[in-house]
């Protein structure tokens, strides 16, 4: 038994938008333990909506359709299904007053062409809009197939399958086995490093582990199907635990957690405070951390030293240092963070100076090259030099930049 | 002739991502003129990618796969198409060498597991991936079908697109009917009041006009189907100007342009300066800036005072107006720009402070009250009051008091 999502839109194949449909009713299966194996996307079209029914109904038990409901002449999604299991279409009076009611509280008159939102599947189940005037249906129209219609709108789609979609299938039986994931968070280390040190746990059935990457960054999701949201917890636990343990300090945090929160939380914890100075990043390091709402708690705030005389200037770093070494040096970097340590008064303070490219890189100093300098509350000064390749770009290299920042800072908490 | 998309992942399936490859190859396909008519999800399972595989051969003659190219076991894609079509893989010894370089210039070793991606099928060219280590594949394994294999990354996937891809099809005929979209960019109109103003040209059949709103910036694409982009351009230039004209100031840029880099251009023609000092948007304004490159020419930087004795300190702002009027208050902004003017010595100081919230709004103050100060060469020395209500969230409060605050300074150069 499994569902398949069906994506019915033009605007889809054209790209003009992002199909957060998909991914919504992909995560409302999950968190209901229904299993599903595809998805498509097909124009508004009925002879290839049709071609993809029959291979929905082929390999799936229950199809999800977004999509064409509205009430413009391209919108076919509920005629063609209906065709296809040769089913006619009738008018419900009772949408049609609910139509028009609609349009009189807005002030308007029902205009004829949503009539067309009237006609469903005789037999079928009308599943109520209440923010548009496009209704859903529940149908089976043959032993064993379940069709679901939604509109494409996603604040209508989600109201409807949370009232409607939710009720209907728990009491189908479904929702007693739940797909509860956990996501753990990596910095400092490769997808490919990571894996190969958790390998067993990626043959796990239940719960499974699996690896991503992006940004920089690797995780480590572990989803567990089972009865409750608890008893997962139980089954992700110990795995969890043992992960942790085999990536050491690589791990940093779960879910929801960020390099930034999570440093917050060291500060908070501890009492101390942070401040930042900004060359490369222009102030990517201090958006990160005031992200989290009550950051004020313990960043103070820094400088922004894009041009070299505020380095100087708000700073005071040394200009016979930048004159001889340069801007992107170990010696500015620390001088950087020492600087903006003492002026803002503050327990830490962190600084990032390097070439973000694409234009400015040597082949002495490439793009890429970021150092990062730390001022500790004992009085240590220290700074770190990071290649991160011209391939990246210029933005990434800035997130992946303030991102080490904050991991060093990280590290010293437990160091 | 049509093409097909297929993305591979079973975090697709989960809903744990967003399906942007789709979207990005669907807008690619279109400005190539290439039909597409499906889009496939499918998830890191031999079987299920061979019956789509089945399917796809079926409907169209191009195949792009997106996923399943890394060099963990639940990797399959490559190793699936080659199975699918009876074609053993082999090891490409340039593929080996390319990947050890990667790792070698970030300091590390290569792992085993990447050897993996160093197999393709007999027969197939290599796609290279500049950034990662996963390559991709075009390959013709039989008579008609074509398929394009290509990283989940997205950077890494657009880059392959655009450098292998495109030029591959081009060379094969396709581009010569193409839709070539310019996308109109404003801000300070919302996007019901913009259709009601330009609603004539939203009917228009070659070009279309659309309108697309998000991030608190609306949007109108024109798009224009013909032979050639400058056939294109001749179409969309009219309709372009006449848009413009009746949007006035709300319009800002088009296509890559964002605020900043408006403003930026702004400031490098007049050969003038900018510093800016920022409180709730905690270094974001800054970081906007910076996301050009160049912007080092005519922004030197700034105050990320987020702590009210950063303010004072660095800033100048007069304790006792902290004090009587607070942090949020149209005085304290205007210190704020006018300080890290005069201490930047910059042409203008732009200045940001508000509650950005969930917590710290009050019935005075309530979040999503922001204020923007802007000191003025001429020293003309303004503040400007705005409410972005609650509703928006912390996330969006910042962002959109950051293109605000440029905004403003945009609207000067033209007062």
């Amino acid at each position: 038994m499994s569902a398949e999502i069906i994506c019915v839109g033009t605007e889809l194949l054209l790209g003009d938008i992002l199909n957060g449909n998909a991914q919504y009713l992909a995560q409302q299966l999950a968190s209901l333990g229904i299993p599903h194996y595809y998805q498509t996307v097909v124009g508004d079209n009925p002879e290839r909506i049709k071609q993809v029914i029959e291979i929905a109904i082929s390999r799936a038990q229950i199809l999800i359709f977004t999509g064409g409901l509205g009430p413009t002449p391209d919108d076919l999604t509920c005629e063609t299904i209906a065709d296809f299991f040769g089913v006619p279409l009738v008018e419900r009076a009772d949408i049609i007053e609910d139509i028009t009611q609609k349009f009189a509280a807005r002030g308007r008159v029902m205009t004829p062409s949503n009539r067309k939102q009237a006609l469903i599947p005789r037999g079928a189940e009308v599943l109520p809009n209440r923010t548009g005037t496009a209704p859903g249906i529940i149908w089976e129209p043959r032993e064993g197939i379940t069709i679901f219609t939604f509109p494409g709108v996603p604040s209508e789609m989600h109201r409807m399958w949370e009232e409607t979609a939710v009720p209907y299938l728990k009491n189908q039986g479904w929702g007693k086995e739940i797909i509860y994931s956990r996501s753990l968070r990596f910095w400092g280390i490769g997808e490919s490093a990571l894996a190969e040190k958790v390998a067993p746990y990626l043959n796990l059935l239940n719960p499974t582990v699996a690896p991503y990457a992006g940004k920089g960054e690797v995780r480590l999701r572990i989803s567990a199907l089972s009865p409750s949201k608890s008893v997962a917890s139980d089954l992700i636990a110990p795995v969890e635990k043992q992960l942790k343990e085999i990536a050491g300090l690589d791990y940093y945090g779960a879910d929801d957690d960020t390099l930034a929160s999570v440093v917050g939380q060291l500060l908070r914890e501890s009492g101390e405070t942070l401040s930042v100075a900004e060359s490369c990043t222009g102030g990517g390091l201090g958006q990160m951390l005031t992200e989290t709402s009550g950051s004020s708690d313990y960043f103070w705030g820094g400088v922004i030293s894009y041009d070299n005389s505020v380095k100087v200037r708000l700073l005071g770093v040394n200009p016979e240092d930048l004159e001889k070494f340069g801007a992107v040096s170990a010696i500015v970097a620390e001088q950087m963070a020492s600087g903006v340590r003492s002026r803002l008064g503050t327990s830490w303070g962190l600084s990032i100076t390097g070439v973000a490219g694409p234009t400015g890189g040597t082949e002495a100093k490439p793009v890429g090259l970021v150092y990062i300098g730390l001022a500790a509350p004992n009085g240590e000064i220290l700074s770190f030099e990071n290649r991160f390749g011209v391939a990246r770009g210029r933005s990434l290299i800035r997130h992946v930049s303030a991102c080490t920042a904050l991991d060093i800072l990280r590290r010293k908490f437990y160091s």
